[in-house]
């Protein structure tokens, strides 16, 4: 129970990401997000793969896991969950997305937040922040979410959203991305 | 949208009750629950029953309710629904239970919270608060939860806990009845 770390999930278009960030600038930690935790589990792979030299920091769980000799898909997952755990090791942080709270609930002091919305407000906000697509806008909202969903689910065999699996949950359309900032602020 | 309102949904034993009382006195600003409620209530139906003299202050709503001729049941939420809309219009409060999220979210400013918690940490609670009693514990808690998911079905045609019909809900035995007092008053 070494570290704080704040774990949001969120629904495709509720501003959870953005929130992570502000949280975690208003509290002077770090914040990772699906990309930086990509980008990393993506170092790694390269390593496995042999396109990138081990170098002097060839930590443990690289051994371990080419040990295991699993699926690619378990074995990117593990990768997943090592690599969180490295970050979470490493101090304070934010984390969004990756099914952090169930892969950290048991091994630290977790705030497990989820961030929704109306389908009006996410509507709004995806067009937006990421523009028009050829996808009418509520299919990709839901597309999207019952793919967030089944890969919760896929993961930890628990139903995404529901709220015996997160501490808080708050409706940023109703509230503003800056009252829930403030409030989970005070929460940590 | 005159005032601004704290309305608290709560699974029983959750301490949403508390919760609600504590932010009351933290914000200066009254707290109305079910007890306070039906004592209002019980008032008014003295009058209609006759059992009571209407006084100086017989409000327009007592005569218009008593034209309707409707079941006592729906007379009950009738006079309920009015009673509730008085006490949010005389300024900001906290109101918990009784539909009121329903009632007022769309006269007033409200912050509709849903106070929650798992089923181990409210077992241990209500014994602390309501002592033991012939009925096992979870017993207590299924039939006392079934009955205020029915109610609110009843008169809102809403799932009660529906994070849809919410602004915040919060996990009151992760979080401790302190963090969540501190984190509405924030919200509020």
């Amino acid at each position: 129970m070494a570290n704080r770390i704040i774990t949001i999930s969120r629904e495709f278009g509720s501003g959870g990401r953005t929130i992570g960030n502000k949280v975690a600038e208003r509290l002077g930690i770090p914040c990772y997000d699906q990309d930086a935790i990509e980008a990393l589990m993506s170092q790694a792979e390269q390593v496995f793969a042999g396109k990138k030299e081990k170098g002097t920091d060839p930590r443990k769980w690289l051994a371990e896991l080419t040990a295991n000799k699993k699926s690619s898909r378990e074995l990117s997952w593990e990768l997943q969950c090592l690599m969180i755990e490295e970050l979470a090791a490493k101090g304070d942080c934010v984390i969004v997305g990756r099914c952090a709270d169930y892969i950290l609930h048991d091994k630290h002091d977790c705030l497990r937040v989820f961030i929704y919305s109306s389908y009006e407000d996410r509507a709004k906000r995806i067009v937006e922040v990421y523009g028009e697509t050829d996808v009418p806008t509520m299919r990709r909202l839901k597309d999207k979410d019952r793919s967030r969903a089944a890969y919760y689910y896929h993961y930890t065999g628990n139903q995404w959203g529901d709220r015996e699996h997160f501490d808080v949950a708050m409706n940023s359309g109703a509230l503003g991305i800056d009252r829930c900032v403030e409030a989970l602020a005070k929460l940590f």
